[in-house]
């Protein structure tokens, strides 16, 4: 007889959750990147249907004694960290009653139906009613979290992404930042007003484009027999581990969009294709956090991606796809890779000026849930930050401005902060890879990546969600997140 | 007070049903259209999953009592009509244990994916094991569907696919046919061998012809906001009446496949996005059957497809994506629509030829539900049917032999039929549309195709599953089955 029943009930249950989130995972990722439109009521209908069971699934009254009965049995130090998942999990479906998550599934999807349609048509004003409703939907949500978990209404929104990060921890980082940063990206700026730059000539017909992202794909180590590459408005990594979809979108004059945003999406993706396979299914083999998961997508992009090593591989790509020319040159290349040129677009942005769109949108997002603003007043702060931070008038401009991300049409409040904690895991990674490799650099220079990416699938992905984030931090790089290696990470390579 | 509490629990229970039906059909399509080979093991645990969870959902013991419940209160024609689907659905599902619903999933899941790799291999050997694990336990589904039933092992499982369909009928039929179709097929061929025909010079790249079949598409109305046309090894329509989607195969050598393959699909297409949408969701909103809905797709790719005036909407489509050519005439175009010239491929014959494939399989599949074959005896019976039926040697072809339906290794068995059931009933809709419309074949010559598709439109598409397949052949052509339009469409077409 099994001497972990409990356990082992429990086990099965998430594997029947991970079955329907495999579902919910697909449909969603084709809802973004191949439906009709005419088929979004019905998808609407059979997302909130799914939802709702996971949801109940995930709150099913045996669940309690199950996870206090499994506490008792003799659990080995991998299945006890799998039931202290299982808990969190738990705890967050359980704040919320089953009517709310149905009703924030069902508004969430037709704000972000409309917004697809609305950005490009610069409609605030049709948005607005519905961009209300998923604001309302999400302070009921961090209403029922904080009671639940004892949080302020932030806290326990971002909680949910960045388990165990506060707002008074972003306060200090990002209060930080705002000293430094902003008088940082106009010294750059000036550095770079002084560089030579040869710039590449389109027009970069789409078709090569997509070729040319597959191409550094399979130099990034993406497995194929486990993945595809799609289009889709916002890029996003979807899908499941054993297979990821990613997207990504195109413009015909630059084809650095699409290319850096493929290398974004490959290292999401290569961190899900490599999480525990014995545990695949279980909450244990699951990505640790969001901002874990950007620290990877933004040690591919950007730690890597513009490293002045990484474009020697990346230059006879692009000949070969577009034709030779000078912009393509190694030197040339890293100098359009790491130009500084503050934009309205976050997705778009630079790694330095890129944690100032961040900063913008986590003070006018708490605001918004704490209900110190309304929705009708994202435009006037949405310029005035911008203005503050980056010197760029927004004004009038809905499409790039405050409805360029597809975060708040969909419920996501309390991610955005994510962004920029990867930045500073990603940069802290490399600063402990070069102490285990110091002949990391002149490795990458020699097109040998697999010093990179061995140490992160031994240390980050191959956890999975093994150890709570502090813990995985300091087993990999040997101390706690410390944000001057982002700092310093940003005056190596600019100053 | 409602005086219909049960009929609306079960309206609750069937729209339910309808959104996990929705997800298991996208999983489904997408398996087969664009997962890559590494996501099959989740995939298939998906799909069970889904699969699992619909079978007990429609095996719920509620629903014996709600379904008796419902059949003594006051409904109205349409609801009784629904109750009487909802009963139909209701005893099919019940009379398979859940175990053997899983076991058949899974083992039709496994056959199908290694067929996708067997299939081009000529792997026989390799395949046998797994689709003999599919014909057990389709002999076990056949049993117990026989004896909830009170039918034979075969008429059991035809049931399923054209409910009322008996083996006696199809015999009586195909024994019909058996006694003039091989000397017709032969008489054809013969007199087409005396008539001028220009051959199309390809090759014909696949972008041209994919934008060939997206225009073949919207001359016949597809709509576009509500489907999409992608690629599989086998093509077929799927996804969902809101959201329909399509597949096709490409050869460079041939356009004539994808180009006809296409139009047959969007006959399927056509009628699932006209079902009807006041009861969608529901079964009385579903296709009626197999054999009509086949009717659909060949009233599109041969009543309409290689109708002489049809031949002068295609060719200015062919002109414009292969550039001129003499073969592209609308004489000569329609003499290379209407080529007889037996083959091996089911999916690529003439409407002469195809009953012959489909006499074979049907012989085969019941003598091997029925226990008087194995899987091993297949090869060499097909061999000889071959030989007998359209004097073609088949010996030591596998790929283009026994392996080229998906049919068996996706546990299809008793579908076959509904192939040449479809064809009398499409002879049988034309036949009543000339005599509602004497000018038809002028009309359909002018590009007036809505003659056409209107008569569909109110006679079946918008009829769902409003009356069982013989009321809706009575009602929509003034009489029941009669094969005697096939024959006579066969002889005025091509003798």
């Amino acid at each position: 007889m099994s001497t972990t029943p409990a356990y082992e009930e429990l086990y099965a249950r998430h594997r029947r959750l991970h079955h329907f989130s495999h579902l919910l995972a697909l449909a969603s990722w084709d809802e973004a990147a191949l439906m009709p439109v005419g088929g979004a009521a019905a998808r609407t209908a059979a997302l909130a249907e799914v939802q709702g069971l996971i949801h109940s699934l995930s709150t099913d009254a045996a669940l309690a004694r199950l996870l206090d009965t499994a506490e008792a049995e003799p659990l080995d130090a991998v299945q006890q960290a799998n039931l202290r998942e299982m808990r969190r999990g738990w705890r967050s479906a359980n704040s919320l009653p089953a009517a709310l998550v149905e009703a924030r599934t069902i508004a969430q999807s037709r704000c972000e139906q409309a917004w697809r349609v609305q950005r490009p048509a610069e409609d605030w004003a049709g948005h607005l009613p519905l961009l209300r409703e998923v604001v309302r939907l999400a302070r009921e949500q961090a209403a029922c979290l904080a009671e639940a978990k004892g949080l302020g209404l932030y806290d326990a929104l971002l909680d949910e992404y960045e388990p165990g990060m506060r707002a008074a921890e972003i306060d200090r980082v990002f209060g930080d930042l705002r000293t430094w940063l902003p008088a940082m990206v106009r010294e750059v700026q000036e550095r770079q007003r002084r560089r030579p730059l040869i710039e590449p000539r389109g027009p970069f017909p789409k078709g090569a484009q997509r070729a040319l992202g597959l191409d550094a794909m399979r130099l990034l180590g993406f497995d194929f027999d486990a993945g595809r590459l799609d289009e889709s408005t916002h890029p996003f990594c979807g899908g499941v581990p054993e297979d990821v979809r990613m997207t990504t979108r195109y413009s015909e004059d630059d084809f650095l969009m699409a290319l850096m945003g493929t290398i974004h999406e490959t290292g999401h993706g290569r961190y899900e294709q490599n999480l525990p396979r014995e545990w695949l299914g279980q909450p244990i083999a699951a990505a640790r956090s969001m901002g874990v998961h950007e620290s990877q997508s933004l040690s591919f992009e950007m730690q890597l991606g513009s490293h002045p090593g990484f474009a020697g591989q990346l230059a006879p790509l692009l000949a070969r796809h577009f034709g030779a020319q000078p912009a393509f040159e190694p030197a040339n290349l890293q100098r359009l890779l790491t130009r500084v040129q503050p934009g309205l677009i976050r997705v778009e942005a630079d790694e330095v000026s890129y944690p100032c769109h961040v900063i913008l949108r986590y003070e006018i997002e708490r605001a918004l849930v704490e209900g110190r603003i309304e929705c009708e007043d994202i435009p006037a702060l949405w310029d005035a930050k911008m203005m503050e931070l980056l010197g760029l008038d927004t004004r009038g401009n809905f499409k790039d401005g405050c409805m360029q991300d597809v975060h708040w049409p969909a419920g996501l409040f309390g991610y955005f902060p994510c962004y920029t904690l990867g930045a500073m895991y990603a940069a802290q990674w490399f600063a402990a890879m070069r102490r285990a490799k110091p002949e990391l650099d002149t490795r990458i220079g020699q097109g040998d990546l697999e010093a990179v990416f061995g140490w992160l699938r031994a240390n980050v992905w191959h956890q999975g969600s093994r150890w709570e984030t502090p813990e995985l931090v300091q087993r990999a790089s040997g101390e706690a997140l410390n944000p001057a290696y982002f700092r310093a990470h940003l005056e190596t390579r600019y100053l």
